[in-house]
């Protein structure tokens, strides 16, 4: 790891863990949440609380990595020697980001056959993007970087294709009352993947490598947030409002319609 | 330990992080799912998310012991000295394998007389393959690997006749919409089990140390994420249909069908 200033370093060591808390309570909040809805939608819930368990466990590894490459004592930094490991990120995305798709897909209710078979395409390409993008990001060298960044922008424009255009007739069959949250979903989805790229672009920047580092960090961070404890809150709501429409209310008898 | 490059060391530790999440998310996933299938289904996810769960606990300890194994500092690979023990994956191959073949049973939900008559029969064949297995692994020439390896094939051999024969007049009576999950659960089990000898063999080959030691521990771990999360999910999808044939959408009364 390269030395970094003391306040870098603190910035991103109470990132992390404020990372692991956020997630780990989305998590609570979207599995209560199963009780609360109607069948169809208790699996969309399930694998929205599994992204943000997932990422909490991630969160819960990086922390103790991050907190051993480096010392802080008598109010001085320094350099453990021991290697701070940022594959967890590419490890947990391989397995979250095809779920946030699915969990999308799962929230529209679409008959089990298209179900399935988006699932299955928009899950692969997610865990090909990931894939080509992690060798660029652990290269020491821009155009490493440049061409496994280019090649996993493939993946990455096949999807943003079917979510606009593929699922588009689906979105328009939605419910009124949800039509305009999917959408909502589906561009935080977008923007807040479209961060990425971003923050992976961050050391062409001709800056030192402690800013790098903790830019980096704290962006690849901030993003996950969005796309994970965002999308997933949008889940439940679109899932809460769709079991009224197609369930009724779920209240006991007797109480009032709102 | 063998000297190992740092890339080998790094591949299998991001691998068993990888898979230990992955265990432990596909557990909550199978758990959960308990509660959308009906009565008759749910103890063969209770076994399937068990198997799982026994298999994310020795993930956890395969990745402490790989972790203790070795050193990195200033981007140096040393050998600790400790050992890894690799006996866990025995540990719990003895334990999750019959169980493995018991959800299948359980989900084709047979008379309770066969049921147990095939759980017992597979259950224990299961077991010694594993157990005869063991020497062979430990063995520190190719002789002693081969002869235990032979050995472990007859129970093999045995499961593999009753999983084709055995249960084949029962997989033709499961209903339509299931038959061919019940097949591919099938051959599932049988590639992925087919593709641990495979790994076995692999010290037979001429290779460097580190290098046999890489491919054995990225070999085994995803035939076991195959074995064990892909069978479990398809268990879990052939409950929820048979659920749906047999007990009805498990809806609350007055709702649509769709």
């Amino acid at each position: 790891m390269p030395p970094i200033e003391i306040g870098q370093y603190l910035l991103v060591y109470n990132a992390f863990s404020f990372t692991f808390a956020t997630m780990a309570a989305a998590t609570i909040f979207l599995w209560f949440g199963r009780s609360q809805v109607g069948p169809a939608y208790k699996t969309a819930l399930t694998i929205s609380g599994l992204v943000t368990a997932i990422a909490a466990y991630h969160y819960l590894r990086i922390f103790d990595s991050w907190e051993t490459a480096y010392e802080v004592r008598n109010g001085v930094i320094s350099v453990t020697g021991l290697a701070f490991n940022d594959a967890y990120r590419y490890v947990d995305w391989l397995l979250t980001v095809p779920l946030l798709l699915i969990e999308l897909i799962l929230v529209m209710r679409l008959s089990q056959e298209e179900t399935v078979s988006k699932s299955l395409k928009l899950g692969c390409a997610a865990a090909l993007m990931i894939a080509l993008g992690y060798p660029g990001e652990i290269a020491n060298d821009n155009v490493t970087r440049a061409i496994w960044g280019t090649l996993s922008t493939i993946p990455f424009l096949y999807i943003v294709w079917e979510l606009f255009k593929g699922l588009g007739a689906s979105i328009e069959r939605q419910p009124e009352s949800v039509k305009k949250l999917i959408k909502t979903a589906r561009l935080v989805t977008f923007a807040s993947w479209g961060f990425y790229p971003i923050v992976y672009m961050v050391p062409f920047i001709n800056l030192g490598g402690s800013t790098v580092e903790t830019s980096l960090q704290i962006g690849y961070t901030i993003a996950d947030i969005i796309a994970k404890v965002g999308v997933g809150i949008l889940i439940y709501n679109i899932a809460v409002r769709k079991s009224a429409v197609e369930y009724g209310d779920l209240k006991p008898a007797g109480a009032s319609a709102h």
